[in-house]
């Protein structure tokens, strides 16, 4: 295979700020990390300084569903939305992106229009949305909703969700605004229409009011891992993130999503590709793994079982031998992303479920990258060169101290060896990752 | 009377930046002083720099009801989301109150729990909730929705809302987070609760998942003129935005709203009563009177039409004798607030349609002080001492010009009065207010 022309991408999951439900406890680190907006303005400043491509602030509208024996060793319990957190970093950073998950299950879609734009306006075109489903059954009784949508009929109704959305950034020309003061003519009524959408779940008249986005659109992410997930990312998504624990289901992955999104007439390269990794780095191989095996020696058993237990779908730990291996777990309504890499985690090591619930509790069943700046590249290397991905979203094994090693180590390195920007290359996210600005397609 | 002790309280009418139709054409404004973020840190900035106790952004989601031919003059077309707008200027500010309109009609109470909470944490216990029911027929038909509420049904659903939003809040208590990096325990589940909310129209369960808010509530903001709209206000609100374009009708709101208050067995200190001023200030009142006849002329007569058929609950001006008087007007089921004003001074002048259209695109019928600084404060003493309200919402006439002309001249004169404070008193919206922390209702 020939080398990469393009650079790799980076993302940082930031929400949690640290996925790993020790990172809290770990020394040097910030117990309330999660949840003081002076912390946020330090990683979002940092990762600006490292050329991050966005910051990535994943959602829940409930609370975890754990045991409250576990939840109380959770730092996630309390957090900030995320479209009120991110316009507060728009002002303090210049050039980073800002990602934000909406759920299409619990929002209107002009709200949500609206928002992105105006996140997109703030920021100067830095605005991105992750377009969810929801999967956790606690939200539902939140918004007025005694169950989850079924798996797939989600997916109609996020797809029509972004068309509704799209629909309404584009219920303006790019040039409808004239503020011509001397004939008191601020705008072009005709380069504004309504978009009078009738659909299965919605019904929405438009125009939006606010101006189109300076990005057209602001990047569409998405995170889908099932049949019906994948689909709509191929139909729409700029962004993917992913969590695949070894390089051959990430190859095959990212040939599928790449072969499907060129079947919907769209380019490969339209859809940048990003698995979450979980990276611990230090100055020898050995520091990296102290500091790894020091940081999972502060994940509870209570929070780890829990979080197995999250990411197996809800599937009921109580009786289970915890010293044994896994057993079947049978598929349920919630979401099927993280189910696959657990379990095959369980069946290719033979770990026991007490030593997967560490890691649940830990990495969360994510791709490990533990090592020196020069490990830590190689492996992000072979799987950029071997079409394992387009670049990672990084999780950080806990804050500031993560972001700081990553920022002052790993950038480095990935620049020497010519992997990654050594300067931002636009004003927005699009130009930054680039991705075209979508043309509209209401007024030609 | 005895004069009060206590000092004015000053809120800024943002949005639009200025109600004048004809500010963007103002000389030296700036005509994209609507819709350009870099113009919103500066007001905010100068308020704070002015000590203004909060910046108040009203909202609408939808276009204004006009014909094309007027509804292209308008500079409301494209405007900010007020709830990404307020946290991108939280960090740019240290002491101004942030308050946000949110529908109680288009929403669901956990999201606006969660978002003012989170606006309320990241502002350091700075933000403000305006709580209204939706008259603008024109938002309907983007939620889905063919009709409004009925009038008094609006206020039924509102009432529900709120109790739902202040139960969210009070789902943590206080010191229910603990970060006890020793033992791994992060909070007390103990101390946070499920409301299980039932009730005409919401279904919660909660808890919220975001810490109880640093102001324990974010200070409830209102503007109902009706009798539903007060009576709400006197159950619930902590500041009143009302209008009045004179000062008997002041004093005859202001004391039946401070009497309710009494009766829900609340304190009438409890509730800050803010009419909107419109404020044109000059070195001379010639220079006042100049710039408010200059402005005033900016406005095209299609605009002040619409804008007076707005303010008339959309009753059709197409066939009405321009230079004859206002005839009778109707109610309506959109909002009552504006109507009295408009019609009043229609009556108690003998101003005629075209006039009034005038007037309408202008200030939109508010209280207007136009005059040097002396003069504004005399009226605004007058008005204050005479129990006519606890200060004022000001809307200034253009921008940036008519921000920093008040902060510069008009603050100085009530300064100089004792009428206002010359530092803040404390770092919380409440504080600054003198509004106490709400208690938690359900953990004492």
């Amino acid at each position: 295979m020939t080398k990469r022309n393009e650079k790799l991408r980076l993302g940082a999951f930031m929400r949690p700020v640290s996925i790993h439900t020790g990172a809290w406890r770990y020394p040097g680190a910030f117990p309330d990390g999660n949840f003081n907006f002076s912390h946020y303005k330090r990683y979002a400043q940092t990762l600006e300084r490292g050329l991050f491509d966005a910051m990535f602030l994943a959602d829940s509208l409930a609370m975890l569903r754990m045991p409250p024996n576990a939840l109380r060793r959770s730092a996630t319990v309390t957090s900030f939305d995320p479209m009120t957190l991110l316009p507060a970093l728009a002002p303090l950073t210049e050039r980073l992106g800002l990602i934000a998950t909406a759920s299409t299950s619990y929002n209107d879609p002009y709200h949500v229009a609206r928002k992105f734009a105006s996140l997109d306006h703030i920021s100067g075109g830095r605005a991105g949305w992750n377009l969810v489903t929801s999967a956790n059954p606690n939200e539902a009784p939140n918004f007025g909703q005694t169950s989850l949508l079924d798996h797939d009929e989600r997916y109609v109704r996020a797809r029509e969700f972004f068309d509704v959305v799209t629909g309404l950034w584009d219920s303006w020309a790019d040039d409808a605004l004239m503020r011509d003061v001397e004939d008191g003519i601020y705008f072009d009524p005709a380069k504004v229409r309504a978009i009078d959408h009738q659909g299965k779940y919605f019904s929405v008249k438009g125009p939006l009011n606010i101006a189109r986005p300076p990005q057209g659109w602001p990047v569409i992410v998405q995170a889908g891992a099932s049949d019906a997930g994948r689909q709509i990312a191929a139909e729409t998504a700029e962004m993917v993130f992913c969590a695949h624990s070894n390089l051959p289901k990430a190859q095959a992955y990212y040939a599928d999503l790449k072969g499907r999104t060129e079947k919907c007439g769209r380019s490969p390269d339209s859809v940048k590709v990003l698995p979450g990794a979980f990276v611990v780095v230090g100055d020898t191989a050995e520091e990296a793994l102290a500091k790894h095996a020091r940081l999972d020696s502060l994940v509870h058993p209570e929070s780890g079982l829990a979080s197995l237990q999250v990411l197996l779908g809800g599937f009921d730990l109580l009786t289970v031998d915890l010293d044994g291996p896994l057993p079947e777990i049978p598929e349920t309504n919630a979401s099927r992303g993280g189910l696959g890499n657990i379990v095959d985690l369980a069946r290719t090591t033979g770990m026991t479920v007490r030593q997967l619930a560490q890691r649940a509790g830990g990495s969360y069943g994510s791709l490990e990258m533990i090592g020196t700046p020069a490990m830590i590249v190689d492996q992000m290397e072979q799987w950029f060169e071997e079409r394992g991905c387009d670049g990672f979203n990084i999780m950080f094994p806990f804050v500031p101290g993560g972001i700081d090693d990553f920022v002052e180590m790993v950038v480095p390195e990935l620049q020497r060896r010519g992997l990654f920007r050594t300067a931002y290359e636009g004003r927005t996210l699009r130009e930054n990752m680039g991705l075209e600005r979508p043309a509209n397609r209401r007024f030609q």
